[in-house]
């Protein structure tokens, strides 16, 4: 592993962009490579720790403050860190990249265009959205800013998970 | 590892009773063994995920609760989590049961006479508090209630440190 390896991946994007399926098959190929490796996703994230949390600007910076916090006192501890989070605005980007400076983070970009996520709407949730059955559904209702700082981009549409996964474990140096 | 042997192990007790020390020792132990390990100390939690939160009653619960939700999440992750945390009140503690009771948790008072802690002081904390110039001190200001439920005691004053690390890391069963 360079001194330039990362130990925080934050992979960031809209619902149903593929976030989830990639930190798990890039978690996968670390183990392989004998890393230790930690996922904090969102979505359980909101199940539990930060299940006080809603969905306002300053709720959704809250969640990724403390996530962040997270993945910086498990780095720290050596391990490695894959992250999902919607990570909606250039603002929460910057206060993810402050926190995990000292981490070597990677803020990448989990791209696919929004009719296709909403196609694919694992959850369910952009439906619920569309039916008003919830509120600040990104990508329909709130927006999501298109990034502008970003040290990489996988576009989940044209990609397949296997060679996403291999491009972002290029990070770590060759096999 | 047998069935048996827990995900989590939750050390509490006065501030300089040893937890952190402990925490160390046999983390330490147990990826010897083979395991992944992460450590949650309060006081690491408190300088990021939880520096929002204070000392009131409410602050406390909210500290433990969200610690205790981040180690249910690592420890379905396949990790062995060390947590040590003051965990003054018999409510806290069966908060933190509550929340992990499917990690085969268990809660090990590290106790030290209070006397003793404040001849440590290893934070200078009991100094600052004596002097006026922090409240909430759990011991001199704050209450530590005496543990009811709990399923181990090590008692630091009178048990070297490799001595108890080795007590507690049978709770893994015989090297």
């Amino acid at each position: 592993m360079s001194a330039a390896a990362p130990h925080v991946l934050w992979l960031f994007g809209l619902p149903s962009a593929g976030k989830t399926t990639l930190a798990r098959a890039v978690a996968e190929g670390l183990r392989g490579k004998g890393h230790t490796v930690c996922i904090l996703d969102g979505d359980e994230m909101r199940s539990g720790v930060n299940a006080d949390l809603g969905f306002s600007d300053a709720d959704r910076s809250e969640n990724l403050r403390r996530s962040a916090h997270i993945a910086k006192l498990l780095a720290g501890q050596g391990h490695t860190i894959i992250a999902a989070f919607v990570t909606p605005k250039e603002a929460n980007r910057s206060l993810v990249r402050g926190i995990l400076e000292s981490t070597g983070v990677r803020l990448v970009h989990v791209d696919c265009p929004l009719e296709v996520c909403v196609g694919r709407d694992v959850k369910g949730l952009y439906a619920k959205a569309s039916q008003k059955k919830m509120e600040g559904m990104t990508g329909t209702q709130d927006p999501f800013e298109p990034p502008v700082d970003v040290d990489l981009t996988i576009r989940t549409h044209s990609t397949g998970v296997a060679e996403s996964a291999a491009l972002l474990l290029d990070l770590w140096g060759p096999s």
